[in-house]
């Protein structure tokens, strides 16, 4: 069956394959839900931002290659949205590449598994609020395109 | 384009029709991102739930004829989850059947009007934002399935 475009796909395909076997992960083994590649209020894309059952936000950054890694020097600004921060990698990458700072997640198509646990730093209660409010709005949006997709 | 199945659409063609015309008018005329059926902590499902952009919280219930709302005895329930109570209604169906101290919208596929306002009795503040974070995780898991339709 092909897929409505749901987001804009502009990750490479060792990128998406890294996104699934997160975000399989997080639903799979921790109840956090999942949006892949969501716009935040610093004008930068969070790869997958993710929901746990009492409203914790965790950010996961993909990074499929050194190279990609180097090229980002901005990332720390994830952390003002999230209440945990990793870095996810294929299994092929280097871990030794990402800061031992931030947490660390190993990922193929299928499966994934955390290497280090991101420290927690708790969102304040008015950006979790005004965060929460967005994803559910988020999330509304991006289906109701794909139940009416001629009426955008 | 084959859609895939979004929402269990246990909805006849005629409450579906109303419902878009709903949706496309509260995100268009309103600015609420809206939900399709969605299940709520009473065990009812809301046929619309719409999300404001300061959080405000409408549901609307679609009755495409006069025995789809003489045999619903309970929709009053819905009202323990939101800040207003819409009916929506087909154009051919009388509006005097519904309760005049209700919310009233008529739509077909394309479009929709407000035919009455509802009565806005605010949330209180701990459902509204156990809600919120309820609609953020269910709209992620719904797009989730769609993007990988096989973990599942």
């Amino acid at each position: 069956m092909d897929l409505p475009q749901i987001v804009d796909l502009r990750q490479s395909p060792a990128a998406l394959r890294v996104q699934r076997g997160v975000m399989r992960l997080l639903r799979g083994q921790h109840d956090f839900c999942c949006f892949a590649e969501v716009p935040l209020a610093n004008g930068r894309r969070a790869d997958v931002l993710a929901v746990g059952p009492k409203g914790e936000i965790w950010i996961v950054e993909i990074k499929s290659s050194l190279i990609d890694f180097q090229v980002d020097a901005k990332w720390h600004h994830y952390k003002d949205f999230c209440d945990r921060f990793y870095f996810a990698k294929p299994p092929e990458l280097d871990p030794d590449i990402f800061p031992e700072s931030e947490g660390l997640i190993v990922a193929d198509a299928h499966d994934a598994a955390i290497l280090r646990q991101a420290v927690e730093d708790p969102l304040p209660g008015a950006r979790r609020k005004a965060l929460t409010l967005k994803l559910a709005r988020l999330g509304a949006d991006r289906i109701h395109t794909l139940m009416d997709p001629n009426e955008m």
